[in-house]
């Protein structure tokens, strides 16, 4: 058989370079199986795949063949693999699976998963499904299901495993155990008070290492890192990515445990962040979905208002050109490197906006740095400004002789500075004012040094060829 | 005594907003806690710290005092400690201290995070501390030290824990235990034969819920997701953040173990590829070390390079106009608009980009995609331009007249299309040419759209206006 062969060949093969799947390939495969009726081939496949890849491969499957293939995997492996789908093709999924299949399905996922996944169902499903979950369960998904977008509690999970401070190691390791299939995480366990307030940390390794009649509270760490539920997003990764976590605590207004956040959604987080920071740098405005799923109207709606924005900034260097209207009409090669001048100055300003917001973003640098890294730039850009001026000078000899080299040299030097200065300043500004420092985008910068650029170029040209 | 007060005050205090340690203050307070021999005071307080900011406070330290402070940390944490200095504190520090102490609290290191030291120490220093290590150590960390900086293997660490397919569940679990003070995690377990090749992996998660007497050989995965030494780093940490990861085996071409990368090792990778693709967005070429650490020199080589190629480019531009002289010297009002159709084409072309070079970093969109992006692409531009277009030509009218206003309508429709499909096409011919989609930049995107449009601009007028 055909088919056989060309699934089997995708399997784990330590010559074969891991290169990834070719989903919309497999999918076609997995169809045509599913049509001849040749489960077993499918099943022998998906077992030796990894559940991410497998999800990959569904949403590539027609509605009704993507059932099918869930349904030959464990309970556990479904829930699992239906958190690794996108948004749209989970939702699109868990409509179409029978409401008490759908419930037993989302008791199986992982509390954060599923809370995610009841936030974006209508409201009509909502109510359809959650009298079939247990009370606590019931009350588990409307709490998570709760927090804003951008806090801590949308991102973290309640399957957190705790521990007694009075049990000794090897009762904790039972107790871990005993835990293993529903929690989130076992490698960190969390040690809390009967009022649920957290009270230590410590790690499965730790347990493993120690004596095995050691007591917990002995072996705890008694000052962990942790975070607020209602703390940005943001700050837990961060600090998971600082202290190098597998997971965060994360606590209510009263100290209590009310979840964790595991390292691998802290890395998602970040991402998002990060891509948010891309985003404003282009003058792009968040969206909520990737861009892949994203309407028309959406990506219009992200990028329309910051257009328009500049349109209006740009007026002013169109009004600047009109004031020198006569030094152009007596000077009209002067034109010839308004484009370069002007272009120059936007370039030096992105890149310097750009180091600034980056290094504010990671920590690098802080803002009470400012100061050092000014007089830094300072030295950098008149350096950039320089080597510019020397180049351009040439073409201006050639192009409009030596007075009008001297122009555009000069303006070269003050416009390179003056773009650089205001990418760097402008991210500081930002931040000084509590606004995402990732604002300064290279076109914003671009705009004003645009209306700055030209002011400085013909002025210069007005003194200058004037004498 | 008020020093006191200002560390304890320091401590883990769930009341307290979890904002992070102000180190160069803290530094201040211990200087002068060492300066008065208060060395309790200390250790009371960088006990209760996390060791990542014990070293942050060592790097605002005065030389001396800085190897004072490590001196009250157990070896284990100073080993740790060295581990999340910055690399140029690191040297610095290394360089400091002792020989024979120096190759203690290397052998304590971590295996990756040791090589990384050693590979930044002079050859002097290298030749002074090698021959103190033992056999093995030694060839590990040359061989470690060896592998080009941006592969797998300048990535990895050698310090992963293992297990052999015939033993029992609770035969691994011991064999973990014994393992866990030097190995880098436990909670993954790699299955080699005889000849070091990798034929499982299994989770301290598993080992723990299976029963007792269950072989190793039946509870593992035998077809775990790897990588290659000589992959590019970038491969490791994208397979840890799709299937989620703690660490990912590292095979050598004979598909032996030499090696795992760590979940927070990739997210450090991640985060310096996040920078790379930042910088690239802004034409600035990548800077071995942060900003902070830079030099002078370092900047400005990063930053050259594009800002004079770019001028060049512009000179295109000025060309553009300088033929159009007989136009624009006609219709001089037609001046006033350049600087903002000019610009609204690149910053279109930028979000156009950058939307597209982030997706493709993400995987949420791929190179096979482009056709129907394409199209999409098309209905948005020409949503936007439309948008503009009609903006404009209000203040068309109100310059220049009705004929002056139909120009830039017309002129701003197609300029915004042109840069939105520069901006698209620019990252999937890069990636056609297996170079890097982020090269396709906001200001080369600018630069390509800027010649374009100033040929589009004139010589619609020059057409338009002539009739």
């Amino acid at each position: 058989m055909t088919e056989q062969t060309t699934l089997s060949e995708m399997r784990f093969d330590p010559d074969a370079e891991a290169a990834g799947i070719d989903a919309p390939f497999i999918a076609v495969e997995i169809a045509r199986l599913l049509a001849a009726g040749d489960v077993a081939t499918i099943r022998e496949f998906i077992e030796s795949q990894e559940l991410a890849d497998v999800a990959a491969i569904a949403e590539e499957l027609e509605a009704g063949d993507d059932l099918k293939l869930l349904g030959l995997l464990p309970l556990h492996d479904q829930a699992e693999l239906l958190g690794y789908l996108r948004p749209r093709a989970q939702v699109d999924l868990a409509t179409r699976i029978p409401r008490r299949e759908l419930v037993a399905l989302m008791t199986a996922m992982s509390h954060d998963e599923r809370a995610d996944l009841y936030k974006q169902l209508d409201d009509e499903a909502k109510e359809a499904i959650l009298p079939a979950f247990s009370k606590a369960e019931r009350e588990d998904l409307r709490r998570l299901a709760a927090y804003e977008e951008w806090t801590v509690g949308s991102v973290m999970t309640s399957d957190y495993a705790t521990l007694k401070p009075d049990m000794t190691s090897s009762q904790a390791i039972e107790a871990l155990r005993a835990q293993a299939i529903e929690a989130e995480t076992i490698y960190y366990a969390y040690i809390i008070d009967d009022a649920r307030k957290l009270i230590g940390v410590i790690s499965l390794r730790d347990l493993l290492t120690a004596r095995p009649r050691q007591q917990v509270s002995d072996l705890m760490d008694t000052e962990p890192v942790w975070t607020r539920v209602d703390d940005e997003q943001e700050e837990a990764a961060r600090l998971i990515a600082r202290y190098d976590l597998l997971a965060l605590p994360v606590l209510d207004a009263e100290n209590g445990l009310v979840g964790i956040v595991t390292a691998d959604d802290a890395m998602d987080v970040s991402q998002d962040e990060v891509t948010e920071d891309f985003y404003k740098g282009a003058i792009v405005q968040p969206l909520e979905i990737s861009v892949s799923e994203a309407t028309i109207t959406m990506l219009y709606k992200a990028r329309i208002f910051w257009l328009v924005l500049l349109v209006f900034g740009n007026i002013f260097s169109g009004a600047g050109i009109a004031y020198f209207e006569d030094t152009i009409a007596a000077h009209l090669s002067l034109l010839f490197f308004l484009p370069l001048l002007i272009a120059s100055g936007g370039n030096a300003g992105t890149q310097s906006a750009t180091l600034m917001v980056r290094a504010l973003a990671t920590g690098d640098v802080r803002p009470a740095d400012f100061g050092t890294l000014l007089s830094r730039e300072v030295v950098i850009a008149l350096s950039l400004g320089l080597t510019m001026a020397v180049a351009v000078s040439f073409i201006g000899v050639w192009r409009g002789g030596p007075e009008i080299a001297l122009v555009v040299a000069l303006a070269m030097v003050s416009i390179v500075l003056m773009g650089a200065l205001i990418g760097m300043c402008l991210p500081f500004i930002f931040a000084k004012l509590n606004r995402d420092p990732a604002a300064a985008s290279g076109p914003l910068v671009t705009s004003i040094a645009d209306v700055l650029g030209v002011l400085i170029y013909f002025t210069l040209a007005a003194q200058l060829l004037s004498l």
